[in-house]
């Protein structure tokens, strides 16, 4: 369905309810709906907003346009969750209904200030011509989720800087407040990040300029930055769009980076030590716009968007898109970035796991199903294929390709189901270190897959379209491996 | 608010989408919202409706109006789980959408045939001159959740009842197919359950006149009714309205009642040994509307509306209303029905249990909260008061007086929070064995309590409104008793 710019900007109150009482059946029922994931209640969901904990709960919100697959009038839509992994829906939050963000109340993050939270986004505002124009805007929610904006904009583009700039993360460093932006270069079309600072949130915010992080060209636009603090040093997670493939290969449309530094002036905007080269955060498919922040006791969580911009997935004909990512712990180890599971994780596994052995046989197991937790060790020296989400004969399958003699591992999901954005490739794959063991922590959500390598040093994260009769999980031959395969409840 | 008849009847594309989503997190943000019972995704909630298990789950329907804390245009909104405990959205399952069905999708009941799910309910027709006529309905529900509705109407009122005939309950006994209704006499204006049978659904039912089960008058009319085996006894539960008090003694504006009886003979409509005077189901506040079946095995379960008809509840300005209840197991022991928490309940607690002894102090627990399990025995031979959702000084609560000298036990709501229903009293109150423990199970759910009193031998169920800060548990002194308190989790 194409849809047209009159069909995504129609107001949410020109839209019927049993139009959006039908969307929300559609995606609850829908066969391929994500079941320990955050995913829409109706329509689309892409960027994960104002992750943070408040009032004894954490929270997130996501980009919502609940009226089909498709960009249209965003709103943030609320869940709140007492342990990072059971996430319940509170609903609307805000929604485009002023000037400022008349067409799209945009991404950005939210901190706790006070007794209050803070939210800090980008109102989306396009006048008669279409041209576009970007605030930065302000909300309080209390602690009855009970959320009222700022009447007037914190600040919007300077000259230098066209109408591509959004995406604050609202920061607290040394008494003042810091903004985080992307932002596109008026002049050069060049992608940067901005900074800008208050002391109070109140009184005017100051323009601190670009940020100094790297000497290479970051593409046409950097979105969805996050400046976290892991393990002691500064992590820059961002979203260059048309980054050089000469800087970073990457296979997606866009990426979803980092780089690490040794510490972040504030006042000159400048990450010093910085490893300058953007890493890839995640080595699946699906993975974009993942936002990061520091706890109260300074531990750092991320949650991704899985879904990415300018492509088509199988379930749009069926007027939904899109989750997000379990929220992943960060480490630094040797100056990568480690990703794994919250502990809370465990929670979901519904019995006590099935131990499975390969030595003998490749079938680890034909009753898996696909909403389940698998736990692998594969030891040295070998080489094969693990088949996920697989039909009897293996015809049909998610595949795993390893060779721990010669360092590679591989995702295939060209044989799984329906395609996805086969321009991008079928495969992609991560660097093993030789002749040692892998380790396999491997969950699946439905349409979901999320392959945590050797303990977070790679992640894997991919949407896959298959039959839910896609039961089995195989090696292609015997393999000498251990493991422990749990089924996981819903939340 | 006052509702007129135009804003009650509005259709559901007459509505906004965004007053609908306005009104569901209004619903998902509510300080006294459920969290481990079915409640509505927004606005009102009554009936429960197909109660059954299909398709490795068990699914329930929920009568409801979206846009309001009002009895207006109702629909079906589909619940479904693996466990009796852990329910999910499907969403919007059957809508008016028919002549036959214009002024609602009325209450109705739901029974595996073949590989699809039947769906039997009433459709609410009014005509220009707002003239009611019933219609006896039916619809096919697929492995996918996708509902069919059949054209045609399976029968209508027969001339000797009234407007109100309404609620069948589909049966299937020796290959036949059978329906259980709720009529008023059109001559008499008594009301009466009816039964009428087909061969195989489609071909013409035909009337098989009154069940006789009663020599009594049952009221204006009955609602809600099912016939249920109970470790080999036919049950029927049924909701008589306007019952006299010298037949039995009840205090909620209807009552939900059963009686017990030795055999149902099908073909001549009539429950043999009855045991005629209808008994309390609940001796709470609230429950009404029970929907109970027999699962495949042979248990039977049953799910309340916790909500009366023609009451005020103080949510009602929040713009959501009612809950359903636990699922409750039933037994019969000499003749007395027994109702018991489903065993996957246990999963519900997040902890290990705290245990509680009061032989010293009057204090059970200062940060119980309002979402908790309290098992107790209290020794015989004592009496006080036991305070739930209690203020710190106890002066607010929900009080349990209870004497297991004299066998009584009272249940006041009168001094925990904002008052509801005065009308018909704050008190209710069950008769105990005398010098005997007394077991209690209690569910806190923000603003539901229940409470089963050995083993389940009386249950009563009830609606609360307090401040949720309100955490204690306590006697008013300390009682000889031993006991476990648990934390449960939402669903």
């Amino acid at each position: 369905m194409e849809w047209t710019r009159e069909q995504r900007y129609l107001l949410y109150q020109q839209h019927s309810a049993l139009e959006l009482l039908k969307l929300q059946a559609q995606a609850d029922n829908s066969p391929e709906q994500l079941r320990y994931h955050i995913r829409p209640a109706s329509g689309l969901l892409n960027d994960p907003n104002g992750f943070s904990y408040f009032n004894h709960a954490w929270h997130v919100f996501y980009q919502s346009f609940p009226f089909g697959a498709a960009h249209g009038l965003k709103s943030w839509m609320h869940m709140q969750s007492t342990d990072l992994v059971h996430w319940h829906s509170r609903g609307l939050a805000l929604t485009p209904d002023n000037e400022y963000d008349s067409h799209g109340a945009y991404s950005g993050s939210a901190k706790q200030i006070g007794d209050r939270l803070f939210l800090m986004y980008t109102g989306n505002h396009r006048d008669a011509d279409w041209v576009r124009t970007p605030f930065q805007l302000g909300a309080w929610m209390d602690k009855n989720n009970h959320i009222t904006k700022l009447e007037e904009p914190l600040f919007r583009n300077p000259n230098y800087i066209s109408e591509h700039f959004r995406d604050p993360q609202l920061l607290e460093h040394d008494g003042k407040y810091y903004a985080l932006l992307g932002a596109q270069d008026e002049k050069t079309e060049e992608g940067h990040l901005a900074l800008w600072t208050s002391d109070d949130l109140k009184t005017g915010w100051h323009d601190l300029g670009y940020v100094d992080f790297t000497p290479h060209d970051m593409g046409y636009m950097i979105e969805c930055p996050n400046l976290v603090n892991v393990d002691g040093h500064p992590v820059l997670i961002f979203c260059p769009q048309g980054l050089s493939k000469d800087v970073t290969n990457y296979e997606n449309i866009y990426p979803n980076t980092y780089v690490t530094g040794d510490k972040f002036d504030f006042e000159n905007a400048k990450l010093h030590g910085s490893s300058q080269i953007p890493v890839n955060l995640d080595d699946g498919f699906d993975v974009y716009a993942t936002q990061a922040f520091n706890t109260p006791d300074g531990t750092a969580y991320a949650i991704s968007w899985v879904g990415l911009p300018d492509i088509e997935y199988p379930t749009d004909s069926q007027n939904w898109a899109n989750c997000l990512s379990q929220v992943k712990e960060l480490h630094l180890k040797d100056g990568k970035l480690y990703q794994q599971p919250v502990a809370a994780m465990t929670n979901l596994r519904s019995n006590k796991g099935i131990n499975v052995f390969s030595n003998e046989t490749k079938i680890i197991n034909e009753h898996a199903g696909q909403q389940c937790e698998l736990n692998l060790t594969i030891a040295a020296d070998q080489s094969g294929t693990l088949h996920l989400a697989a039909n009897h004969d293996l015809s049909k399958s998610l595949q795993i390709k390893f060779d721990t003699n010669r360092g590679s591992l591989a995702v295939d999901r060209s044989t799984v189901g329906e395609s996805v954005a086969e321009k991008y490739g079928t495969t992609r794959s991560v660097v093993l270190p030789t002749h040692e063991d892998l380790k396999l922590q491997v969950f699946l959500d439905h349409s979901l897959a999320e392959i945590f390598v050797n303990d977070g040093r790679h992640v894997l994260t991919l949407r896959y379209f298959a039959d839910q009769s896609q039961q089995t999980i195989s090696f292609d031959h015997a393999i000498n491996s251990t493991g422990t395969l749990y089924q996981l409840k819903n939340i």
